[in-house]
């Protein structure tokens, strides 16, 4: 029975859909958004930029850019309503009241029930600038501080680092961040944004939709790793025990992690960018030592590269995120910030050509049984 | 290029999982829990008693029944920030404000972040004792009138009843509400549950998985059936004018909604539990009328069955909440208070052999190409 059907665990290798947003290259490591490769990008590009690029599928002119990035300054604030709630739920965990914002959000603003690819785009990006609104605000009341209030004249990702800290960061880590968001912009059908399309496939919202993005992502197994590296690093404790950690892991069959990925089967092509971030921030912050231990990890999992496992972006952001003493509880609410754009274009692709997203499950259960009344059992 | 790679639009017939909860026969139109006939459930059973087989795998003996039971009427309670969060939004579309508190609980109780499978059970369970609450509570807020306190000697159907209305449900109403759940609490791999399924995979929380469902559920395509159902028979007003209708309709290639099932390709099973149930209700009600229009557009629709296009089990469950005059908003809140118990289970077998769900799409955007610097563009 049941021979002959061919069950795809984790849909491993399926294509359900065409999609023109980005292109991956596992086997060859590569990645591009809109046919521009992931390295220009993150080297000549910004958040804004490429989150026009991302939705529109090209980059902006001076005009177009400076429109959109106006548009999404003005778009940076949250109704009261949304404080309050955060102010409820101040002890919960950032990925959680972030999604409850981002829900609470869908019932405080008209245009978020609005039919048409106009409306379902413009919610999208109000909640890209309301996201780290959010967040920055969370962070500040649960440490008992005032919100620090958005500041307009500062970029997507300095803005962030201002509503966190309240104080002006610095031309590099602002740049850092800027790239970190880039990177982690778009990547195809991971399991955030193929679920946000299982729920557009059902014609529901953007917020909807979004909500269902945050959830997934909050997940250990796909936005977590950044948190495990910083963990992993602080039990490492000094590059000289890197390569003893590492064959003790290996011995005991459990993963290293920040190495290995779904999709590339050679080194991640966003690493670099945040590898040579990390070494120049440690530098700045006085504290090179956590690149250090970085890369004598990667020095250790060398012998393991034949088998894929090379180092993922998450191996970088993490000590990133530290060395600006954000909490890690923060690190995936980050994730989310730079992965706005992306999530919103592949809800909007899923919109354009739609269809019921509803595969089947083989059933393994019992054979046809009579029903028995309760006083017989 | 790309030549040879098919794509699985809406993942249409692709097998992603076993599961050993639902059997659903398209073909034949048969639906099954746990090897029990759907039949004999609707019949027989109590929406308590099928939870307790989808989530355990059996029918419960009467001490088993009676815990479960217990466990579910004790969890009927919402903490004070739930509600509080209800009158911020309390404007909010029902089931935006359905998922923001369910977010929201995610913050607010402790087990919900707790590991292992017994915790991730009762906070499923849980938050099915607490969806009607929760709907409850926010259909008395807009209408400016303090929640219904749960009433715990009440059925889980009565309870829903009673706490919507203040008033204790007929009897006849309160087994319509009940086999309505029983009907609704289980159906595979709808889009719902597999969006849940997704993110669990990341191995995200319950409640998390819970938001997910919610948020695809609320998709027009997925449970909005029973609330297009309705103004359909609105707007054919009498049985006489129902051939008409459906003539112009399927004249103008448009869907008859309430017909077609992308699993089913002969009647939904479930259909003529409730089809007995609208007739009944119908009659208590002394509004006959509702039903005698629901007959005649089958009738007007029997030439298309070869199509496929037979009754699904949305087509009448909205005239059973117009004539308790329930409002259209909530139709799709109460699909949900049904489905708990399935997408619970679904996530537990997720969860138990856990896999990351991440499919793949195919590339169709632009070639490779040089990035050209703000300036030159």
């Amino acid at each position: 029975m049941n021979d002959g059907v061919k069950i795809n665990r984790g849909l491993l290798g399926v294509y359900f859909e065409r999609s023109g947003v980005s292109d991956i290259d596992g086997a060859r490591g590569e990645l591009s958004y809109r046919g521009y490769s992931i390295h220009d990008l993150a080297q000549n590009s910004t958040f804004e930029e490429v989150a026009y690029l991302l939705v529109y599928g090209e980059l902006p002119t001076a005009d177009e850019l400076e429109n959109f990035d106006a548009a999404l300054k003005a778009a940076r604030e949250i109704p009261e309503p949304v404080y309050d709630v955060i102010r409820l739920l101040k002890n919960g965990h950032p990925m959680d009241v972030l999604r409850t914002c981002v829900s609470a959000l869908a019932s405080l603003e008209p245009e978020s029930a609005m039919a048409g690819e106009d409306a379902f785009i413009k919610s999208g990006l109000r909640l890209t600038s309301q996201v780290p609104v959010v967040i920055a605000a969370h962070e500040a009341i649960r440490n008992g501080r005032e919100p620090v209030e958005p500041d307009r004249s500062m970029s997507h990702a300095a803005n962030w680092l201002w509503m966190l800290k309240g104080e002006r960061p610095s031309e590099n880590a602002a740049k850092l961040a800027d790239v970190d968001f880039v990177l982690h912009a778009e990547h195809g059908a991971n399991a955030s944004s193929f679920a946000a399309r299982v729920t557009v496939g059902t014609e529901a919202a953007m917020h909807g939709a979004i909500v269902t993005a945050l959830s997934t992502l909050a997940g250990p197994a796909h936005g977590g790793a950044a948190e495990d590296v910083m963990k992993m690093v602080r039990e490492i404790g000094t590059p000289e025990n890197a390569a003893a950690y590492v064959k003790s892991m290996r011995k005991a069959r459990l993963p290293v992690t920040g190495f290995g990925h779904r999709v590339y089967k050679t080194e991640d092509p966003r690493a670099r960018h945040m590898r040579e971030g990390v070494r120049k921030l440690g530098r700045e912050k006085g504290a090179p030592k956590w690149y250090e231990i970085l890369q004598a990890v990667v020095q250790a999992m060398k012998p393991y590269a034949r088998h894929g496992l090379n180092v993922n972006v998450d191996f970088y952001s993490g000590v990133i995120y530290q060395l600006h003493d954000i909490p890690e509880d923060l690190f995936v609410p980050i994730f989310a910030i730079g992965r706005m754009p992306g999530w919103v274009i592949q809800c909007v692709e899923q919109k354009r050509r739609n269809i019921l997203i509803r595969p089947l499950t083989l059933y393994d259960g019992p054979e046809p049984r009579v029903y028995v009344p309760l006083k017989d059992r």
